[in-house]
């Protein structure tokens, strides 16, 4: 059966209806009947072909909440009306090093056709499909309408403590208070760290306490910076433009990690202070679906979730505008009304 | 009694016979009878004052091999007569938290008095001073005359195994074969590793491999980096020249690490090739005491030693020398022949 949609046929294009034959339905996935799909930047970017990625018609989504609308015959975990999420990933292999070593999103297939908006139409639709070990369960203690972001930005923010092994004792600063920035407070909140939020927006401090942050810094005064010196474990930089590196990097402890997630063109540190203070700086992609369920049921555990803004799937344009030009606080949620 | 030694009263001196009156023996300290000490680039670059920490008249050296001659009172866990060696740090506060979560090397003082050559005279000496945890036993099973590198190079590339938790299935690849490299070659063999050495001399290929190359590859050689795209685990740097960063990030596999131990002014990368490999670059300075005896351990049962050429300290200028301009295959070690 066709899937209705919503898609540009141009970079920069709106968003219009469009309806597209998914063929058969392969042995080892799922057909999710889409309820929620979070708006994500990355979106945006790939409507605007900025990484020379996009194939059009171009249906944006990869924020996916819904239930299983059917399964191929080799799906054994998941029942046909689960509720379910999907994220960035939307296949890999399954017999590589970095799948079978339990890093799935690092499987040179998600850049070459598994990634569910890279070649493959997403979820501004009414039905969507991936493997099935991409589409994970969603716990009952995890509200579905502000689930999705959790699928992209939140794993993005969650898999950092994860990689650098962070302990609840540490102090943790999140650079960058938005859609990523936000759950990252909450994150590392709960987590048990002390948490110090880094914004240029000082009418964002009231708020940011709230989301979980101990400490507020204004990022554009430089004695704020300064006076953090020798403070994080991990500084955790959501933002995607360039910073003072060598201002951030001060601001570690020894053995310290820079850990930027943001979508910067370079960065470039002065090496001395990163050698004597044995510190490193990383980047890192989502997440693999087991790190999915471990953020999942953590979320569930400790009530956290994305602040978000709903808007239904028919004005998927006016919430595109808003990604590209205003400031969503702090994600935004598009529901189907597009009908099953 | 007065120290003898060698030092220099300018900037890029030479080093001349020096005598100090080093006072009474701090209640931590031991004085060490100096056999051996190695010549390390680092203090060429503190003899020329490169780093504006230089105070002089300067005697270099801290690298030093040799019996303990007289402990002060709460010394209990050294002998007058054991062999021991000192690197680059001779005191740290022991009280903070680097020092007593094992860090010792990144303690604070270091870079505020307790480096061996910093504010203090170093080994270039028939006598030589440090807080006792800092003179670490020498195992009998390591040999003397070349121990002296290990202490500040050795440690320097071996640290990096530990830090970045090397398994002996890895793949490791260094960069640069001189001082440090070829301790590191040795290091990444018997840790059993899989090793590619990275040299701009091809000359230098069959002695890599006695050292513990299985590969080599020719740095100047673009196709030989684009061929090693996605093999490396950790790709240890120990040169200190700007190289092609983004080359050499593409040769690590995913969740792979850039160590660079070499004093480069600065590193710049393309970042999103360091996001979508879910990669690192980090930089670290020596070790702790107790990683410095895990190394010799380690070398003893390995039979792992520096390569060395070896002077009487009278001819400290000629070995400077051969640091500044020559290539000595790989160090240079002074023997004391001042007397006792």
């Amino acid at each position: 059966m066709a899937i209705q949609a919503y898609a540009a046929t141009a970079p920069g294009g709106q968003l219009e209806r469009f309806e597209y034959d998914p063929g058969p339905l392969a042995p080892d996935e799922v057909e999710i009947d889409v309820e929620y799909c979070g708006v994500c930047h990355s979106d945006l970017s790939m409507l605007d072909n900025d990484w020379e990625l996009t194939t059009y018609p171009f249906v944006p989504g990869h924020e996916v909440i819904g239930r299983v609308a059917q399964a191929g015959p080799t799906v054994g975990h998941l029942q046909v009306g689960q509720r379910v999420g999907l994220g960035w990933s939307s296949r890999s292999c399954l017999v590589c090093d970095e799948c079978l070593g339990g890093h799935q999103h690092r499987c040179g297939q998600i850049e070459t056709g598994g990634a569910t908006i890279v070649g493959r139409h997403g979820g501004f639709a009414n039905k969507v499909r991936c493997q099935a070990v991409w589409a994970i369960a969603l716990p009952e203690t995890v509200d579905a309408l502000s689930a999705g972001p959790l699928f992209c930005g939140g794993i993005t923010v969650f898999n950092p403590f994860i990689r650098n092994a962070i302990r609840p004792t540490q102090h943790v600063a999140v650079v960058g208070i938005g859609g990523l920035g936000h759950m990252a407070l909450a994150f590392a909140n709960k987590w048990g760290c002390e948490v110090t939020a880094f914004s240029t927006n000082p009418s964002k401090e009231a708020e940011t306490r709230e989301m979980g942050a101990h400490h507020f810094l204004n990022s554009k005064d430089p004695a704020a910076l300064t006076d953090a010196a020798n403070r994080f474990d991990m500084v955790l930089v959501t933002v995607n433009v360039p910073l003072d590196w060598d201002a951030y990097i001060a601001t570690l402890r020894p053995g310290g990690k820079l850990h930027v997630v943001g979508a910067i063109p370079s960065l470039q540190a002065t090496w001395f202070p990163v050698i004597l203070g044995d510190k490193s700086i990383g980047g890192s992609p989502t997440g693999s679906p087991a790190t999915i369920r471990e953020m999942l049921t953590f979320c569930g555990r400790h009530r956290i979730a994305p602040t978000v803004e709903e808007y239904p799937l028919s004005q998927v344009n006016e919430a595109m505008e808003k990604i590209r030009n205003g400031s969503p606080r702090y994600r935004l949620v598009l529901k189907n009304d597009l009908g099953g």
